[in-house]
């Protein structure tokens, strides 16, 4: 084997040093599978001084990415730096100029500038890979794009935030609030300082907004996704929710109708029996609705060193092998604008819990304004609040749309013995999937 | 667009007609996706006549598959016959002489002809795709092949007969015996008339040989593999399984390590938390560990007109975009021979069944030769059995390897009161996964 392929890093943070751990640790297998040697030729980070779990050997350094960029001969160019400007765009686009291929775990960046990147990767002939982007070790992207290509996807909804889940998973295990297992998930490293991308569910929406894309044939719209996240969801929901046979996960669902594209994240009872239900903690996956297959689920870890860098390893490995495809799933300029739904169009299931004096007649009313939205109920709970004279009334409707269902929620907030915003949370089930 | 690639099929059964199916409904997604036109040019079947769910129009039919191959001038033949011998055989062979792509579904010649067929697409330079031979349409020779590429794979477990599955599934949840629910699934179309390649294990090992090739860099040996069927799972089993906290699966487990290669198909108590627990019906799963992503795991519908007609279109859709791989993940000079271990150097917990007479001292002496072979028990549960003078006496073991357990019910056998030949069925849990 004398033929080989040059790479260069930008980025030696957690995923960076796994990427360079596996080149390096599984040496002869992937120059076996890629049919050449991959070799590291440089690598770029802020601080060269900082302890790392790699040794880099006569592995060329450069404090400054850009510079590596400009200077190195490599062939391709993974982008691990994070963030959706700056640097990380610079280091991108200017590779993708230069002719050299672009593997990159950044999903921020591509959700904004992805079809100006892909463009520029088509106008040179190179490779623009972001299989390590969507849900870390899961191959999803090439399940997608590859594993069913004589598919129409109709619809993807995924557990894509292993933060989340964690939080989600925890809380209901361990009966503890949002705030304690938060601030335990910063002390463990799967939050970050500031959790804001993750719990607001931002980090979800960029990943969705790429499966939307590459599932559907439509050009990437982060924007048009709507986005809710997980910091509202009480431990009482989670109780409830269990009683009812449900579990709350944060779901990033996106789904191809005839009437347009609809995108969203937000907190979702699931039923016990849904695919989904049973990822716990850090996990993640992914299930697909599709033409021919019907339903196919992709499971395991959505994040960390090793899995994320193993989806970026995938990808070189394809560069080597000359597998190519296209960076949407097909050529930019081909990508159709379908309208954009907001969830006024929603239909499902929806749970509600109301804070409300416990008297007579509340209840009769509170089904009063349900049944003039048209609204019914499968299922309702009492449950004892903390004051006593208080309860919650808890409800599972049938399916409904959700603008009538913010309609009956206004009306339900200005009854008097309702004693707080009522709490809605979105039912995902399996006949929805 | 200009360029097409040219395919006849062998064989219009289930698959067959969902193959054409999806070629006429797709058209234009499936050109698009694969860079060219995939055009049907002929197809062979025997009975002209019989009713298929599929118009044909002015594609070529032949009576005989091997004229097909010899005449047509397509560059993929795909083989949807079946059987390890005779015309599959003859097909697959020829075309791959003649220069041409072969897409098979046909696990059974594979397993037994893979290396051979595998060798000569090699010297001629053409493709050999066998993505629905192994799970229907879950796309999981694509994850082990090019998505997790950067991974050393250890151990492979999974779900792969929809008919045992259906099976089990349906004994546990409707408290049925084997017979009925064997025969209920004969009359849906989920098990043939003769099921014996399915509930004996034979279809699973058939999978599960080609996974391990896949896997591991091995040639496929479907000799070395331990076979063991779902007949002799009693609902009691079923019962006391669940009881304990496990259900039972028939799985086909892979795993490599220092010593060389396991392969087996058995029932197996996996424990309700274990990934593939969840997996029921007819459906499928696959977990699969590996070095950098840990565990990752896929579902879906393993078997089907559709499904499985998906994981044949991608492979042709490969084809067309020129994405290339090895048959068995290298060539196949340099798939190394590794020990074939036998199931006597299995370790692993046991579930054991003793059916006894209810008289004391019987426990004593049971418990007396585990404790002479150092198997511990971690559960112990005691059942009235038919005769109201017996007892099951059902025992969860810690791991042990399987010779010892294997002696030590050769033992317990002896004892008078032990009325049967102890029931011995595998754990697979999470820490053994």
């Amino acid at each position: 084997m004398t033929k080989s392929l040059r790479i260069a890093i930008a980025g030696l943070g957690t995923v960076g040093t796994g990427v360079v751990r596996i080149l390096q640790e599984q040496k002869t297998l992937i120059a076996e599978r890629g049919g050449q040697i991959i070799e590291l030729v440089a690598v770029s980070a802020k601080d060269k001084k900082k302890k790392r779990p790699i040794t880099l050997g006569d592995i060329k350094w450069y404090d400054d990415a850009i510079k590596m960029v400009a200077e190195s001969d490599a062939d391709v160019i993974v982008e691990l730096i994070g963030g959706s400007e700056g640097t990380a765009y610079e280091v991108c686009k200017t590779a993708l100029m230069q002719g050299k291929h672009v593997v990159t775990a950044n999903k921020a960046l591509l959700a904004r500038h992805g079809i100006m990147l892909a463009t520029l990767a088509e106008q040179k002939n190179v490779t623009l890979a972001f299989e390590a982007a969507v849900a870390g070790g899961i191959p999803i992207i090439k399940a997608l794009k590859e594993g069913l290509s004589g598919n129409q996807i109709s619809k993807i909804a995924g557990i894509m935030n292993g933060t989340c889940n964690y939080i989600l998973t925890n809380m209901r295990e361990r009966s503890q609030d949002f705030a304690p297992i938060l601030k335990e998930a910063q002390e463990l490293g799967y939050a970050e300082a500031d959790p804001t991308f993750d719990v607001d569910g931002i980090d979800t929406a960029h990943k969705l907004a790429l499966l939307t894309s590459v599932a559907f044939g439509v050009p990437v719209d982060f924007e048009a996704i709507y986005k809710e996240g997980i910091r509202h969801i009480t431990l009482d929901d989670i109780r409830y929710a269990k009683e009812l046979g449900y579990k709350i996960k944060l779901l990033g669902v996106t789904s191809h109708t005839q009437a347009g594209i609809e995108q969203a994240v937000y907190p979702a009872l699931v039923p016990d029996n849904y695919p989904l239900a049973n990822i716990e903690g850090v996990d993640n996956a992914v299930l697909v609705q599709c033409s021919a297959v019907g339903k196919l689920m992709l499971a395991g870890p959505g994040a960390g060193s090793l899995p994320t860098a193993s989806a970026v390893v995938a990808d070189i490995i394809d560069i080597a092998a000359g597998r190519r495809n296209f960076v949407f799933n097909r050529p930019v300029k081909t990508l159709k604008t379908l309208p954009a739904l907001g969830m006024d169009a929603h239909v499902g299931e929806y749970y509600i819990r109301l804070h409300v004096e416990d008297k007579a007649g509340v209840l009769a009313r509170i089904m009063d304004v349900l049944g003039k939205h048209k609204i019914s109920l499968e299922s309702l709970l009492q449950k004892p609040a903390k004051a006593s004279k208080d309860v919650y009334i808890v409800g599972v409707t049938h399916a409904t749309d959700e603008k009538r269902m913010m309609e009956a929620v206004q009306q339900l907030a200005k009854i008097d013995s309702v004693l707080e915003t009522p709490h809605v949370i979105r039912i995902e089930a399996l006949q929805s999937a």
